[in-house]
């Protein structure tokens, strides 16, 4: 089968043949449908300090699909041939103190797809069952591959209350767009996203329906501190879900939620990031979460279900879509460009 | 100034002429500019057992408002002149158990506006500043005046999850119309709305926005729990809202809510329940919470915040509008006829 | 091998001899060292009407054990030969929603040992390995046998907040002995334990280390919603544990419980319960919930905690240990006879 | 009346003589009984660059205390001359958003008694009515005083779970002692307590009655973190609560504490903390939260619970009792020494 590889450790990927896996017991072997670009994938790409350290090859690229079951290891419960599913990047060993508890996601034993394992950009992927998600067949196909980072998002705006409360999204990638739209659809008062590049503002502002719940700031024309602060009359944001991962966008987070208030965190920062945990956790008596993947799967459940009412409507940020594993070099740059929303691959 | 009043222990009001209340320390007086019916004042006007028991007269009745601060009492802080107002109908005592651990609602001391004390079907009425609420102007007089039981269904409807899953609304009264419009503004994929009055089931979905979301169920037609059952494919509702206060309800309740799932109480029953706690609470893991009144202010912020966003548009239920306190019985009765949604009266 | 069973749909046990059950694919195959006998089990000796629609015969009873692995199926990870385990009564399917979702105790699928399944009253059984926990060697054969009905009541006590508060259990069989112990030892201020039994409520009393905290209420000698309403102060207790499985003692948590308080159910009652749902939930803003099982693996690990630490000494109420499974009758007597705490049979 | 000031702007305090404050409505007039000296009047007497900044002289100086009302200003309810109490040093506006939600600790126009209102080095002081603690007159005068740091420890440690918790405390000050002895008498399985200083160390130890369940850790002799991992298998502990408010021991908490674990923070630090944000939070999945006062009053009913029942006897860390307020320069010595646990003076 055709597979989109790092072959050797060095910027790019190529396009390799490799056989189709084979599905042991408890997994499942599915043909991908529909993948989608991640910007972990361009780091990965790019070669970059991280991905120097974490990948080891040769890989198969890719955690984001949609795909049909066409083979059953042994011992599957719950799925059949045909079945159109999703998948958790986080393959959790299921018999370690996270996985006993309710916290797959954090597995201590976790194993990420694209990254420790084989990934989804190819033809086929094998995964364990219990990593599997079910997909409802009204669903496009690249909203069911989409579902991943949306759930990103799911995890982190339900990390505590939504309804009425004043939220600001830092960083406006594809899963700050999400959060936004999630915020506004389930009913926050006010949701400030805040990025430097307009075109991504302008499609939060889409795929949350220009509600007018929404308001864009662009720090590199405003200050996000003093544009939150001055709307809350001085008390600062209810909530504020940093997603940028710039360690200054932290630190302004911090200013600009109120006492009380929350913060939730899934950036990922380079090297440590200088806090005034002081007035800024402390004195505030603020709550601050990290946000690691997605509850499995409760997170999973209720993505599915914000979906298929409507309530938001991925595909207005799914902005380019390709046919053929031969153009994930274009795919890549696409989304390296900072013009896109959500890129698709089908292959 | 002219009155609601029952003056003595028989079916029916009167109205009185009556000296404008005394303002004292700590309290504000206020002018009323719109005041709005609630069952409750219904059970009074008809003399039923309970208000037989709980009225002493002679009393002025109602208790949701919105009114013009026009003095202030020695102390008071955070009011002035010219503010319009609202109230909360739990006038606490502010050193009890209850009042010192945030749960002023539940004070053990507590005294109910229009029942305990004298109430807002007036020109004028006095009001412990702590029971005040500041509204935004911009709000219509009558929607403010709705806020109060507006805050019934906000405190229910936020007991527990509600983005992404599905929900019952037992009883279509305003209350329930509101939570209904909440749960839709909020997230929820499925909400089922139960009642046997067409009328009413139809301001629901009206409150609501027509959204797809919303499932009516006519009582008298259809059994709800089969119909619930059914939809969710034998599991249950996530959450059911139980607030039609009768017995059977209750009792339906906790048939069509799933294992682990919520049932939030707002409902009074006259007499004892007969409840299959062992099935539809213990095995099923189920959560189950009463409400009473509404968080005092964490209800309020949270209400206005949906209102000012336009999340929810409560003028769409204001189905009856009234100049002058004479037109009170004629709004009482309309209120009593089930043909109404929420009545309000201009002194 | 030899197993106690219910060879026919009559009163009373049989010892039969059978074979060895085979070990499946994720399975364990476990040597009891000790079984202990829990109220379930007298039911299906004494043949009730429960029992006769549950069981089908013939089936292998008993669910509380602790026993070797000798062998394991194939794809086990996190066990080895040698290891002592006890297990979850709850055998999940780990493919439903409620599994899916941390709720593994509610499966939708559950199959319960020693009712659906063949029980612990033998040599040896097979269990799946997710349904296993390894044992602390450290801990007492009798008490790693014990854990499982601690574990109700570890669910039960920690639905909401112990430290600091007045609790009653209502109930003393063996797991409101442990209730009340747990409270004691994390932090209760008065617990209040009420039965009819004295022996059982001594019990209690030695568990909780002779506690001061700990007030023992004869409900056949005084009303316990007076003794907790005169001992609040007229409030009430912050939490109620319905541990009796009695009607009457259900309606009673609901006087006896302070406005905002908890009343945790984890009894089976026969027939519905009449409730003043009113006056016990509504109007107080009480929170009800449900206990069935143990949380799948957090109340687990929270016990066999303290066990280990020493905080709760269960060996304190294991007041009768028979040698051979052919003692069985014996210790179902016993045990029915209320003048036990935990029986151990060592097989 | 005699009252220990800063009465200029330089090092020290004096002994002043001035008169006795005039009670207002809403207030009490208490004469203080016993006053215990906090690290903040250290830092006040010592001038620091904080102190200078913050402190406007003249000003009497203190904020814990035990004392009798002899003196009720108009409208006060729910206290009577005689009642022995203590106070909130967080003097709370009572009508702005947080008062309002029940967080009046951390009041947007909070006032700190002692800082920036006269406090209770002083043989008489005046307080709002709704600031004041009435305590059981059988708990003994200097553990009354205590209740106000008790209390900061009661806010942190309940954050979260605590029976069955592995739980690291950073810092021994008399409030870390007081929170690791609150985790032995709430549950915990482990205590690890963190300091430099034995002595300190040692009566930690004294006021959790030499539970087997406390470990300490002097970090001048071994790694904290690699001690905390290797007693958990390198997983972690459960929760950390920091409370030394050192740059490094913060830095440290998110070393040592599991995925899916709590870090509750009441240090407060001197300039911004350098954080590995990505690996201590997002990555684990962690829960951090700022801690600062004490619930109102939520955290001190719990407290008195605590303190009643006899769980925690506060009396075992009082090391120092002075007659006199002429004697504040001798308990500020000792204090600054770290030589004490808590220094109590009678006026």
């Amino acid at each position: 089968m055709k597979a989109v590889m790092k072959k050797k450790p060095a910027k790019g990927f190529e396009l390799g043949d490799v056989e189709v896996p084979e599905v042991k017991d408890g997994e499942l072997l599915v043909k991908v449908k529909a993948t989608s670009v991640c910007g972990t994938d361009v780091h990965i790409w790019k070669w970059d300090e991280w991905a120097q350290k974490r990948i080891k090859t040769p890989r198969i690229i890719g955690h984001e699909f949609a795909g049909e079951v066409v083979e059953l290891g042994k011992g599957v419960e719950g799925f059949k041939k045909g079945d159109m599913v999703s998948g958790e990047t986080h393959i959790n060993c299921e018999h370690c103190f996270q996985c006993r508890t309710g916290n797959g996601h954090i597995c201590e034993n976790v194993k990420l797809r694209g990254i420790d394992v084989d990934g989804c950009f190819a033809e086929y992927l094998t995964m364990p069952a219990g990593t599997a998600w079910k997909n409802d067949p009204k669903i496009p196909l690249e909203v069911m591959s989409a579902q991943e980072p949306f759930g990103n998002a799911v995890h982190t705006v339900y990390s505590g209350k939504v309804a009425g409360q004043t939220i600001v999204v830092m960083g406006c990638g594809p899963i700050g767009m999400c959060a936004a739209a999630l915020c506004n659809a389930t009913g926050a008062e006010k949701i400030f996203v805040v990025d430097i590049n307009d075109y991504r503002l302008g499609l939060a502002q889409k795929l949350a329906g220009n509600s007018s719940s929404i308001t864009l700031v662009n720090a590199a024309k405003e200050d996000p501190v003093k544009a939150v602060l001055a709307a809350t009359g001085g008390r600062g944001a209810d909530v504020v879900l940093e997603m940028s991962g710039i360690g200054e966008c932290l630190r302004q987070s911090f200013k600009m939620v109120r006492a009380g208030g929350r913060v939730s965190i899934l950036g990922v920062y380079s090297g440590e990031v200088p806090l005034d945990v002081t007035d800024g956790i402390v004195f505030k008596g603020a709550i601050v979460n990290g946000v690691n993947g997605r509850l499995m799967f409760d997170t999973w459940f209720r993505s599915a279900a914000l979906l298929r009412s409507g309530k938001v409507d991925l595909s207005r940020i799914i902005t380019h879509k390709f046919n053929g594993l031969d153009k994930m070099d274009e795919a890549i740059e696409v989304m390296a460009s900072g013009k896109s929303g959500k890129v698709v691959v089908f292959p």
